[in-house]
């Protein structure tokens, strides 16, 4: 019965209804002696350096572009640009080494903003094209399997850098937690001929209580068992496997409802640190019936602690209908 | 070839050889710009009260206690004891509700100690016989599964106190990362016969590069695959499914050989943040031949972002051989 949900305070067991990951919903917890330590960590960016390297007029100091989004007659690797993708400085994979692969950082805007929710609709519906972008580019080397897209933000979220950016990091392998959702979504397609992740948005749209806001193509709903408190989701309405199919004009409809929830976010959690990221069906498999993209967004609400990392076993403290309530009310206007 | 190592600084993917995770290693990341906030965030227990609800004499401040050691002629819940177990005030799981369980808080000294490391070595000991004591205790509840076992030191690891202190929380379901490893483990004993640990211990006792110091009858390893830099893993040697069996006198033993690893890793990371935790067989599965119980201790040498929260792909900065190296050359004399 993963969709019976309680409104006790009563500590509950969660799974999500897709890979199947175990949550314990304990709204007493909030209570604990305990919270992040200073109050706002999205500012802790220590790894600040003055001047920002990715400011404009800073090119030099990151590698040659792969990708830009540049006023007419600029140059690669001078000022002028909106937007730009370079090699990662730090890379976790490298090309033609025992860990193949492309590691990047997308610099979303040429103002030093540190908020994704700073950005203008349409500059933000650019980070979103530009993603689909790098993932046909790296999908045209054959050794490669998964493009994992993501941003930090703040450095409790691991961000090393306060301007705000994306990283991809290309594999030859599909990582684990996408190995894992693909597997429980195959599983559901196998017993209901059904996708998993449609029947979850007709299931909430029908329900509501953990909707945040919708539009016509796309919906955001607080996820049914959250690893973090407030921990939120964005998935296209329609059956949709692949992102790299995200047309330009649903680009600014994804940016404007992101936008929205984040801005909400900031309001009820104050400014968390969080990261997101995009899964999507690997790069050689297709456009399955069982599998279809979706941003989550992962605020760190909370310091995992030995429960998390020995046992998998994510602890949080605000019950998803709840929050959802309070992120719908803190929506600003469309 | 899971036990192919490099020793250049190119980026490496590596995948434990019980559970398959995937983790990829990549020194020249080192240089990042960025490390966790603060020098030390073992002292950074924002939480702390004053005075400490743990210590002597603030009895009234916790519930009645489970269990403890005293002097002889002290009563419950008043001074005289030198180790403490009573419920958590802010439970995860409770006795008899939606989520049923017990979650527990054993208080391991009356000192108010911030380090394990702080104990002599009988007090450490008498921790671990503490958590035999509890296991066996907990089992007695027949609807119960699983009783996880872990230390969060720090704040960055989630401590909410600093008077050193560990966890028990017994749930009626095994969790995620639990079976996963047993899984792996139960793999490998259909392939080959043999326990992977046990598996695992001669390799590593034949090679020598990730060990780190051993007695008779336990070892200290660095692990293959870490999640975070100078994880390590501590195992009896011969094969043994359940913590529970632990004898007095292993005890003594197994509480040296931690004490002396986490020294040293306290000397080479500069007193990190850490969890511990004991994985062993649930409470209803027996004694088998394919699992082997062990403690892993998890350092909070980075913050995980993105890739780890979104794709679970950890990223790490230092080789296991190297940390090994560097562990071993800080070890206490015995």
């Amino acid at each position: 019965m993963p969709y019976t949900t309680r409104m006790s305070s009563e500590p509950e067991l969660r799974r999500d209804p897709i890979c199947g990951r175990s949550v314990l919903v304990a709204p007493a917890r909030s209570g604990r002696p305990v919270a992040l330590a200073g109050a706002n960590p999205r500012h802790r960016t220590n790894g600040d350096r003055h001047p920002c390297p990715f400011c404009p007029g800073q090119e030099h100091q990151t590698p040659d572009e792969l990708f830009a989004l540049r006023a007419p007659g600029t140059l690669p690797n001078a000022p002028g640009w909106a937007l730009r993708a370079v090699p990662n400085m730090y890379p976790a994979v490298r090309a033609n080494c025992a860990a193949h692969g492309s590691a990047e950082v997308l610099i979303e805007c040429a103002e030093h903003f540190d908020s994704p929710t700073d950005l203008p609709t349409d500059q933000l519906a650019d980070v979103f094209r530009a993603y689909r972008e790098r993932m046909l580019a790296l999908a045209t080397d054959a050794r490669l399997e998964h493009v994992a897209v993501f941003k930090n933000v703040g450095a409790e979220a691991g961000a090393s850098l306060g301007h705000t950016h994306s990283q991809l990091i290309a594999t030859t392998f599909v990582p684990d937690l996408l190995r894992a959702e693909l597997a429980g979504a195959e599983a559901h397609f196998a017993a209901m001929e059904r996708c998993a992740f449609c029947d979850l948005i007709a299931r909430e749209l029908a329900s509501g209580e953990r909707v945040i806001a919708r539009t016509e193509r796309f919906v955001a709903v607080a996820a049914f068992a959250p690893r973090f408190a407030h921990e939120l989701w964005v998935l296209p309405v329609a059956h949709a496997p692949r992102y790299e199919a995200l047309t330009d004009s649903e680009a600014p409809e994804l940016a404007g409802l992101v936008k929205r929830v984040l801005v909400a976010l900031d309001a009820v959690r104050e400014r968390p640190a969080y990261n997101w990221f995009v899964h999507t069906t690997p790069l050689r498999a297709g456009a399955p019936r069982h599998y279809h993209w979706h941003l989550e967004v992962v605020p760190r609400t909370s310091r995992p602690a030995g429960s998390e990392w020995g046992f998998g076993c994510h602890i949080t403290t605000a019950r998803p209908e709840v929050a959802a309530a309070e992120l719908r009310a803190a929506l600003p206007p469309e």
